[in-house]
């Protein structure tokens, strides 16, 4: 899919608008803390992305001066190919540069990225890098907002992000859906853009399998804690049961028990629990004893590809029971690019769907998102299945 | 497959002393320590084998006494439900039981159930137990042998363990094999013994692809490090290249430059490396570091579960590209014997094929291994795949 | 010493009013971070050094109406008396209150402890609790100055804090003073404030000494470092050669070899090192381990008052080789100001002196500051004695 | 004190033979386990106390042959002019050498030392070194049966060592003793045998103080625990807290709550409390938190020293509340053994008196013993003091 030359400007600056909009009821402290090591500052976010088309395009643009020779140190993540990184964990102790310079240099790389965008000679490697910079913004902006509500959730104030809803509860209980056995299509097709982890589209034998249309509520996982689920192991995978003890897990992420109610933290502030509400902030062990104790389980995320065409998705990352591994034919590009996914195919799980923290028009059937199973600050949820 | 009275005393009187032999080479003080947490003391494989037919047998048996009250508590593992267990981390610190005693206790144990077996009114319940735990020592028999060569190859006298040939050099060379793409079942068939986690067998589609019929050599694992393979992080998982920082893997385990010279631990002691041997005792990090320094890639479990019908195997485990994951239909069992398996279906890597220190006729073409991709104390090794 | 009405709003003022001149150089950004467990985010101090008067006295005026019910909770540091507290090492991940709120603080507090103090009715309790907020205060600006100095010199921008010089070379050295054996007063005495710490005032017997006027400069420092101080085991305590492995510590706090010469992060900016000027920012174990290599010793903190008399100090904390323990009749207050300096008599060693950050008038000679051994980011330095 | 060489030979023999005795009543696998750091394998012990023979006496003896070329790296502990060690939490994984084969290696030795102190050549520096390898030997054999205590302590099975009685209750409460202030020798004095960091005798001015002739008692040390002693900040340092938090601490070790009633784990095996008998096992935080509880304090090392003319002591190691650190004039000597004493000299406290455990006619009024403040495993206990 190409796009001419005043779209693909136009594209750009609202991508990197939709960022700073992001930012826009945030004070300028919000932008600095790492609480957890997952979790970046929003001021981290705001260079790294910035930081993307500085050093796979402007960079190679002759005549072009960096806004300062630092900042590819300061703001490189995990390019290993590009010399040394700020360590992870110590990018919450960086108060320099400040907010404003980083907002300026988000101008300066905005401006000369105009000017080149508009000369036209983009060359295809260009525009695909182009492509990637804007789609790797845009998995920032999601980052973006969950760490957001991560480091304002665990700030003894409570403070509320703004009047954002967080989710529409579906009143509708609708039947399993049953998906005869057969060999389907998975992965990409089509012109649009996708991640290198979409590819190679292939095929996959799918044994018959029930899905249900609808995601677990609120309701239906205070059931689970009600019934002693955070406390019989037999639900447990032998690594969550440790994670579970350890960390004294009792309830998803954000969830308080005050005065003997389940309040949430959310976007808006502290708030009573919508039972209708699909569950969310989950980790991949909770949701898989959750499963077990519906004696259901989680889809693969072949099967969640080809049910997604019966049921409405997007709203919630949904955790599916598939190791985050390559595709046939899966191909890492060369360099730093190829950095991207592949190095990341070890000891993670596919969520799928998407949220309401994804970027309009980022998501698709078959975009895999993946994270490792203890983790609970992304808006996932649960979805269940299971065998006919 | 039934086994008739007589052959099923004699199957496990068999099993029973190939542990105790294994053991014929050690000192008392072997049996004592957990130099890391997943190596466990030969004492314990030694009781916790016998635990396992007292608990799920002959406790069932009116009138058994058991041979001492605590065995339960100190030679229990993982089973969950069957009360507190001896943290694993601890195992190390128990001098007693002694080693006679626990011998006392195998005797005792296999006492009773040589009276148990010939009295031949077993239920189908106790012959598919009786199953399971013969098979269960075998298990365990593979990793007292690992878990002895880890305790003799970690202390600075590198002592032999005896005259052990750790395997044979493959000379020739053998062009890769070409798979056709397909529909191909997967799983276990037939009537003999196989574990949970070898069903549903199941219908997979594969894409076309190519397989090494041999194995990496230590002479192939030796250009890998001379050619820079441990410093250049684009061969590397992140995780992996994590490990290999932190750890200062610099080669596979038991490996010692010596005098300029790569000599390796093996159960006769200290020797100079076969160049023409499989490698060996790598994690699978650094396996597929060098399958993608070649240019290649490991196989799926279920390329080398259709591909094994076309080569020897069963002297090297072989890392898989697969993660550790339910079949479809999978169903664990009720209770205890239900944490066999299952809840260790998150974070690990299949492997698959077979060792020198696997029990005789244990493995076949289904069989799933599983270990830690940071892992390398099993005789692990690399089978190379690529696509057409 | 009683202060007169006037003069003790006047102090109050003063002293407040420094902390926040200490603090105008910052950007928001800066009051922020807490890049490791021991350094405080600027924020903090600002917020905890008010609430200590919150707390202590106008909690206590009839009428008075807290300026956030939550402050208590996010200010307090050590005070276990007075409930839950911010767990340490998570202050840095609190972005609110923000820094304008946090000023707001101080001037709610400012504002009432005036008409407080003017009101002139204080209690001896009151104005003895009034003493101790305002020299806990003065502590408070010096930890805030050198934790301000780990947060921007930390930073790969090095950015300087102003025009704040560090210290001043001494050029002359002077003999030895030899100070001869008999009992001497230790403690404080006469009608000034002082700790509890620093009482009672009691006798100690000396063995006599000699003791340097002069403190050890970083030439002589760097003579240590080139001579190999630190890889020969000889010179370093057993935890101290743990710790400098351990740590890869291989010269002072913020000191960078830049194209092999030595710079230093100031409060200016990375400077080259001055060799006259006395060395800092040394743990006790680097201070021990020169004085070994020099065949000296540190003096004890006895020793050091007793000599204090013949030389000039207050430059440079100077560690001593006492432990910080309690002197014959110390007695710690009832309720939470008993905590302020008993409980950390343990696992610490005293230092003497004072500092370029120490508040103006705020040490003396019988001053006892204490820090655990490996701590470097003080500005910490040595004075060496030796046995006569 | 001159020992004559036939009474050498002899005082030699008997130590030696001592510590064999000791471990008379172990199996083989009691000699293997290193449950935590700080507690070394008695199979250990008896290695390095005979190493030390070998490495500073028989090595320099022409002809000398080594037992075997690797117990110099085995056996060592500390000493790091010596080369490499055996990393100290790893000696517990070392199943070779075998118990046998330690015993050789001391049978070895131990023919050598007697040839070569019967020839009756010893310079002085041989007969010092003796001197200090005895009394080091002896030394060992303390933490030999304390380990072998906590080995067989934390067996789940809590086998008994033997008819080991480990005190006597002292039923007679006696008037506190009042010293008056003064200048008092402190430091070791006469001919015999005492370490470095018992010199110089030095004078120390003492305030007047009250120190009880009686031990706490298990029955006072109860009263503590039901008092909520363990629950309530306000009688601990700070680290203290935290050590009891993070380790949830609730008694003294090896003390055990069975049915409401609390029992304890002796070398006869698991008892009834004594209520009578001196309490034990307590960490220097435990005794400092006992002593705020009653109001009083722990004597200084000055004050127990100057005291201890006065009332019997050598059946329980006492807390005192002075840290290790060097007396004046304290040279360490050159070389190896030099690191025997110095360079622990930081974040330590002293005990005094002895134990049970303590070899016949090893410590003195002057001896100081020494261990990091949470340690437990000794048996340590507690004297009272106040101030006058």
């Amino acid at each position: 899919m190409e796009l001419k030359t005043r779209e693909r400007t136009m594209r750009y600056l609202e991508v990197r608008k939709r960022t700073e909009a992001l930012c826009a009821p945030l004070q300028t402290e919000d932008y600095i803390p790492q609480p957890v090591a997952d979790v970046s500052p929003p001021k981290w976010h705001l260079g790294h992305s910035t930081w993307f088309f500085e050093e796979f395009l402007l960079s190679k643009v002759a005549g072009y001066q960096r806004f300062h020779p630092e900042f590819a140190f300061v703001f490189n993540s995990y390019y290993e190919s590009l010399g040394a990184r700020v360590i992870r964990t110590n990018r919450g102790n960086l108060s320099r540069p400040t907010v404003d310079e980083v907002y300026a240099y988000r101008s300066h790389v905005d401006n000369h990225m105009t000017g080149f965008l508009d000369a036209n000679n983009l060359s295809d490697h260009d525009k695909e890098v182009l492509q990637i910079g804007l789609n790797h913004e845009e998995q920032h902006q999601e980052l973006l907002l969950t760490d957001i509500k991560f480091i304002l959730g665990h700030n003894p104030l409570f403070p509320a992000y703004g009047d954002f809803q967080e989710g529409q509860g579906e009143k509708e209980k609708k039947a399993y859906l049953d998906i005869p056995s057969g060999t389907y299509p998975i992965g990409h097709s089509g012109e649009g853009f996708c991640f290198d982890n979409e590819l190679n589209r292939h095929r996959v034998y799918l044994e018959s399998f029930s899905i249900s249309p609808n995601l677990v509520t609120n309701k239906e996982y205070q059931n689970f804690i009600q019934d002693g689920g955070y406390s019989d192991f037999q639900f447990w995978h032998a690594e969550g049961w440790d994670w579970i003890l350890s960390n004294k897990v009792e309830a998803p992420l954000y969830w308080h028990k005050v005065d003997g109610k389940w309040m949430h933290y959310t976007l808006q502030g502290l708030k009573e629990i919508d039972p209708d509400l699909p569950v969310t902030h989950i980790s991949w062990y909770e949701a898989a004893a959750l499963a077990a104790w519906k004696g259901e389980r989680l889809p693969t995320e072949f099967e969640w590809e080809v049910a997604a065409l019966h049921f409405p998705y997007g709203e919630r990352w949904e955790w599916t029971n598939s190791a985050y591994l390559p595709y046939p034919g899966y191909k890492k590009a060369v360099g730093a690019l190829g950095e991207y996914n592949g190095k990341f195919m070890i000891n993670q799980m596919v969520l799928r769907g998407g949220s309401i923290a994804s970027a309009p028009g980022h998501v698709r059937s078959s975009y895999r998102n993946f994270f490792h199973p203890h983790l609970q600050w992304q808006y996932s949820g649960i979805r269940l299945a299971k065998d006919l």
